[in-house]
């Protein structure tokens, strides 16, 4: 059997795993992000031991990003603009070439994830979008079969909810747009505008409402936009298990029995799900990747 | 050459056209939309008469939604729940079958634009909308060469854009939203908050900042769920060419330099663009799902 290496390449750590995405991983490790070198050097040190295995038939990297993900730009496979000291310009591709001369394969962690998702929910998901919540907003999404980009890639934690009327007073902390969804919503403006972090706040405390109706925002702009069969809610914050529900029944109400076969908060519950993935998505993601790598080149 | 037929079914009116993408249509022939029974009967005669040409490789069906467009669905071809009088349960397929046994395929109108538009932009657009701002807002999307669609197509004109501070006291129109983008910035909706149809308004008119921002803030939801290389914007509204320029401008604006490769109103002047067919997208885009389905029968 071959195994293929993994990488969920992440702003705090990087998961590498040595498995398929069937069978999962048969070994992990977990590298803390501080600068390139130093980090690609101990990934370099997990899939020299991993050697032991046997060889590799590719790798997948599902990478934080911005990421350039244009195979004809001479950027293709490195970090874009980022506010991350170090990694602005960092050959993801590159420096995982120069650890194992495999087929690998690129994508963001979100659509990485989106990938493993929809594999995960078998034939009748052929639109999918993948949103985590947590340090940020991330949206991957998958059309067909294939991740979507094209002028970049997606950036949907961005887009402009209206406001809640009990978030009247919070400005958002966005440092592009203030109050964009990222800005109002994400793990960092919860704590920002109430105080306190989603887990240490009361099961009673407003902020759930207002959150819910953001992401139930979300839910529904990506509905309108893309008409997934279904939408995966993960990222630290989706463990606040209260929350899922109250976004059932705020996009329904919000969609008005408008959208074709999703009208009601029943159906909104089939359709808005927490990830299907026993491992973290993105890193069954990077293994489906780094599968199509190694079929893509033989 | 192998002729193919093409309608793009509105509305108000059924185009019909005899042709193929390339050279356009060679006849067409424009058909009021009455009920369902003697609109088709008409398009039955001008197909009946354009037999003269010699026997066609397939019909492309660019038609109005909602309309079922999942093969495996027994309504596969049908219009959906429509405020429109009669079409509701119309099979456009069978109805266009009955008419000219011959492979035939159905998109949305504004897929089908889309479709059309791609094949206009050619190389390096792969992801594109195109959004037509008439009776109502319909915007199609077409992903690595396929229309997008899953549960229902897209219907991406109900997203709710934040108010502009002129348009404050104006509800809205859309029956299921009230105020969303649709709601607000339709052609119908202009004529109903300022009193007079777009083209009627003078040129320093408030009507076109509103505008204007509600369609900018389209453009950025667009960019950040999609990607899309390019975003074409047609239909009766975008005739007022003023607006276009403005569009440009609030969407680097809202954007704030966030989006990689498109930060400036010059970026948005070269990926916000008007239609680049000559003839109506619809109706070429109906002859390249004309091409493809005979393509796909062979």
């Amino acid at each position: 059997m071959t195994l293929f290496g993994a990488i969920e390449a992440g702003g705090t750590k990087f998961v590498c795993g040595i498995g398929d995405a069937r069978g999962g991983s048969i070994e992990t490790a977990t590298v803390r992000t501080r600068d390139p070198d130093s980090t690609f050097a101990e990934v370099g040190e997990f899939f020299a031991q991993a050697a032991r295995y046997g060889p590799l038939g590719g790798i997948g990297i599902a990478s934080f990003g911005p990421v350039d993900l244009n195979p004809a730009s001479p950027r293709f496979g490195q970090i874009l603009a980022t506010p991350k000291p170090h990694w602005e310009g960092t050959d993801m591709l590159g420096r995982t070439r120069a650890i194992l001369d495999v087929p690998i394969a690129i994508e963001t962690d979100v659509n990485a994830a989106a990938i493993a998702e929809v594999a995960a929910a078998g034939p009748g998901v052929k639109q999918l979008a993948y949103v985590t919540v947590g340090t940020g907003i991330g949206v991957g999404l998958v059309s067909e079969g294939h991740p979507v980009h094209g002028l970049g890639h997606p950036e949907a934690g961005h887009i402009l909810p209206r406001r809640h009327p009990l978030h009247d007073g919070f400005a958002g902390i966005c440092p592009f747009h203030g109050d964009c969804l990222e800005g109002l919503a994400s793990g960092p403006a919860i704590a920002a505008a109430w105080g306190d972090a989603a887990q240490d706040l009361p099961d009673d405390h407003p902020f759930r409402a207002v959150e819910a109706d953001y992401l139930a925002q979300l839910c529904m702009t990506l509905f309108l936009m893309m008409a997934p069969e279904r939408i995966v809610l993960g990222g630290g914050v989706m463990k606040q298990e209260t929350l899922l529900p109250m976004i059932h029944a705020g996009t329904a109400e919000r969609l008005a029995g408008y959208f074709g076969g999703a009208t009601s908060a029943e159906d909104m519950a089939a359709r808005i799900v927490p990830p299907a993935c026993r491992e973290p998505s993105g890193l069954i993601g990077a293994n489906l990747l780094a599968e199509k790598a190694a079929r893509d080149a033989a």
